[in-house]
């Protein structure tokens, strides 16, 4: 391989299998570009610039893509209305297109001809990465450890990645990992596999973080008013202080805030997932929640009853493709300009009032 | 007409309207055989039949259509999973079609040619009563009385009605009627019309009455377990208590209690009406959220993705034809015998814990 | 009713109907402007003036629609690939929306608030005019005679309409009127109604005006290529003798004629009316029948598989919607800017080899 | 590898590359039981019998398919109206099923664990001898030789198998190979590859041979009249001599013949496969154009339209199901009972008049 092919971006969360897979790249001659996208997660991004650098990164890149992607991929999935299998409100399906296009950007920029992550083959991940990235891009190389065999055979399973950390000096979180996994942005947390793949299992009480469990939230409700434009949510305002919001960034924050306190957006669904497996997720999403529900109550109102029919239609599509990683592709923009032209009188005003789970 | 033809088979609720029409048909030439349908609403048939009788009706017949409203129409409305516009479970778009049943029945049995309806023109319950009349007797006549040109410019409103009324000793309820019209069954109640249909106007605190609000919730939640066999309910178990429900027409009892208990249920939405209305509506419908939503999590763990894919579009369109009026029609039977051809395997049981609204 | 309001603009054919409905709107103290579409229809429009006047119309109006109905009305239906139930090319129906906006057109110009149609009931055509022209001036008063009681009462079938004409001094074409009715324009001829209506009844061989009976086909095929620029027909050339047209209006002809020579685009047919009648109809078109096919070719080509799925979806739905009336409506709007979305590639060159009925 | 795993039956065409891979397989130690289906092909089925012998099969299993093919896969296929991409007829999409059935039957009673075809990976069929083995008999293993390292590295094109047929004295046809690949049964021949992927090039006039060219067509045309039975053809009457026939296999012989003489189902055209690409395809399919066709006309005249729409859709897609390899899987099991239920009413029949590509 010439030298130019050993330069490689690299999607880094700050986790175990990212933080091997960097240590294993520069191991096998790579100069490694750690990329780490901020979508809104909690995260100490200093610590995560740091232990990146310790670990053997070439460079630390650290991207704010919180406004991004509210625009460019919350909001169209709002005025769409999004949502899979009739329940899960996409957001990590989303957020890997938002990541991709930021990783593709990095590696032109810095002349790299690779793109790694660490995502698993299990999942729908995979799949959203390596799709999004060679649309944007046809001739980037993706690395996908998890599909590689040098890569897989060496590492076969937790203890193997703990044992190498050990070894090479990375860092690991004293806490013991959950038993299950979670992916967590602006939008919302998931909690996933491990434990939680038994439906019969009811989800731990002490595992949601964004939404207050129904015994806790308060027993006054709360009434807020949210402005859409042409679909996309344009304001919110509190009825009972008046605070009023416009900016998209904030609008997403404060609804979160505000939802997950009157415990909004909890989901436990089982899903299909796009290689066919049944998959047991939980969700937490309010403020997306409040936006798909207040989004919907003004559609109704708003569109002749045919070109309601004709929207559903194109949006259990568009689900599909963007939850099976297609949000860039042919099929996803053509439905994607259709849904739009829908909306062009979706604007207005939708009241909602929270109160313990329901909107 | 012949003297034949002057014998009119008239679906009674005991309201003014219905009550009216009875005294006008009696002082039209008609016989008038007065046919009420028990389908679980609150009602006190002795009195009704006593009501009825002294405004004229030559026979009163009282039927109690509970248990095959349930097996015949609710559990199938339940595997087949349908819900209007994703939201309105149609607890009275499928209590029409039962109604007729009987009304046909009736007619049938006591050899009259004619059945009459007091449903209005604005709503869509004129259209189902005469789509399922005319679907399961071709041949028969159908009064339906606010479509009578003699009828409605003799009744140009309320108030005509109650004159009427007064006039010819027709008792009328001493409390003022509610500014809302209201239909109840088994499976709901809704609300609609008069105030409500400013969807400004938030509804009214008072008007629930089979769910409570969720403030008043208990914060225990309770657990039951719902077994489905081939996608319709065999029985529902309270996990705390292992008391033991199989009895479809207790099914649905139970689940209205318990349900209505934690608050499950309710929804206030605008709705198209099949005359291209928008329409504003508030049901309450604890038992049939809580099937509806046992079965979908039952389904989507029992089907393939992709006849889950055919099998939710073929819901969407009986859900459209049932809330149309066409329950009696090809295209119905033909999906709906597709649809359940694809509950073969849907035989299981589901979990669900019921608190504050949320199942 | 008010002077201003006898002031009709009439659709205008020639024939017995339209003629009849003109003299008995005069005798009724109507004002009657004579509104003729030219949209290429066999006709002799100076001789249509004539009787107009004779039977007193106050004016009379002969537009030529002609290049309006390709590029407005034909290029669309091509690209959006419209054919309803997989077989018939709207010609009529397409043909309807275009006259009734020249009707609204001329009754705005000429100050009529009533325009006038002698469309029949049993067929389609009275809910085109009508939906058509209360979409484009919801204000306007349709006089549809062959709905209005004075009228239909007054004519009971072609008899009295005969001896009325005489009456009237209605000139009446010598040659006795074949025993089913057509319509012509630009694009296609139908038959329909009479003897034709039983299915069995083969077509009568003397019946087809349009296109050469398969037998009497040139056993050379000539070849033609066209050009589509996004979607739309840009140009063709005869690739025998390299005549090229790019006039919209002369390509229609041009394809009408060579394709007409070569016997193609005639199909012989059962179709659903919009009232629920099945009605059997023999169509000949082929100009759009050579389009519709060249189209199909160069966008399957063109098209990512998924497109075309959702483009045939929705391409389905419109062709339901033109077929039924709903051309200017909400929906049909809608869907038609999604499929023309689709086209946004659909350029290139389609060759075709004409010979015996097959393109 | 045990020694029980090295007995594998081979789906054997005789051809080049079947031929070697049965000499390949002998030759790493399998025995190889030869599977011959004749499903309509023109074959010299004692001549290939001898061949395999001699190449070294263990054993030659030559099965008459034609009967079940016509019952089982190409009657449902009429019955559900089944056509990809509005034009295909499926003719190798449902052979595969059939030949794949008799491959696992074969596989079980010889005790195979294995069985292997010569399928490429460019086309669908590798796929759909893959889906149909597996769901047929999910322990069964294939060898699908061109996408075995082993095999491609050693064969890197149609020289290296010829090389490889003349050391191995396997018998080559002396007649140059044509510059396309055919695929042939009862139901069709299909063309495709080689100077044919160019869609600008026009089909070569010597290539079809089910099919008259239209010039060649005799003038006179004929009229038969096909029954069918809820769906199903029933038989076919020849309305100029009284012939009838009424054994499924005979049906489509006979309407390949008479079709083939008057030049019915020749088509060209571009489709899209499975794995994206886009194919150009001739076909050639007599019989089965007529029958959808009739079926067709029969079906409008008898389904309400909205059981119509309905049942058009499912037929869409289990087109794309069946031509995606996916006949034996739950989603077509499904979409065809539903569709089948939708024939109760199918029966009558259909007169047809066959003249020059016409039917």
């Amino acid at each position: 391989m010439a030298e130019s092919n050993k330069r490689v971006v690299l999607a880094y969360s700050g986790g175990l299998d990212t933080s091997c897979i960097l240590s294993w790249l520069k191991e096998n001659g790579y100069d490694v570009i750690v990329y780490v996208a901020n979508i809104g997660q909690e995260e100490d991004f200093d610590a995560l610039e740091d232990k990146a650098l310790k670990i053997g990164a070439k460079k630390v890149i650290i991207e704010d893509l919180r406004r991004i992607f509210v625009t460019s991929y919350v909001w169209p999935a709002i005025a769409c209305g999004l949502r899979y299998e009739g329940r899960y409100l996409l957001g990590t399906s989303i957020a890997r297109p938002c990541i991709s296009e930021g990783l593709i950007r990095t590696a032109k920029a810095e002349k790299a001809s690779l793109v790694a992550h660490g995502a698993t083959g299990k999942g729908n991940d995979q799949v959203r990465f390596d799709l999004s990235c060679y649309s944007l891009c046809p001739e980037i190389e993706i690395l996908a450890l998890w599909r590689k065999r040098e890569f897989y055979t060496r590492f076969s399973g937790r203890t193997d990645l703990l044992e190498y950390a050990h070894k090479n000096g990375i860092p690991v979180s004293a806490t013991p990992k959950e038993p299950w996994s979670t992916d967590a942005n602006l939008l919302h947390i998931s909690y996933e596999s491990g434990i939680l793949e038994n439906p019969a299992i009811p989800a731990p009480i002490e595992l949601c973080k964004m939404t207050t469990n129904l015994e806790n939230c308060p027993n006054e409700p709360e009434e807020i008013e949210i402005a859409f434009t042409k679909g996309y949510p344009s304001s919110v305002q509190n009825l009972d202080n008046c605070y009023v919001i416009d900016n998209p960034l904030e609008i997403i924050e404060y609804l979160n805030e505000i939802g997950g306190k009157h415990g909004i957006g909890r989901i436990d669904i089982v899903e299909n997932r796009y290689i066919g497996l049944k998959s047991r997720g939980i969700y937490e999403a309010p403020g997306s929640k409040i936006l798909y529900e207040a989004h919907q109550d003004l559609e109704i109102y708003v569109l002749d009853r045919e070109v309601l029919r004709i929207k559903s239609y194109l949006a259990e599509k568009m689900s599909d493709y963007v939850y099976n990683g297609f949000w860039f592709s042919p099929e996803c923009d053509f439905v994607r300009e259709s849904i739009e032209r829908s909306q062009k009188y979706v604007t207005g005003m939708v009241r909602l009032k929270l109160c313990k789970g329901s909107g």
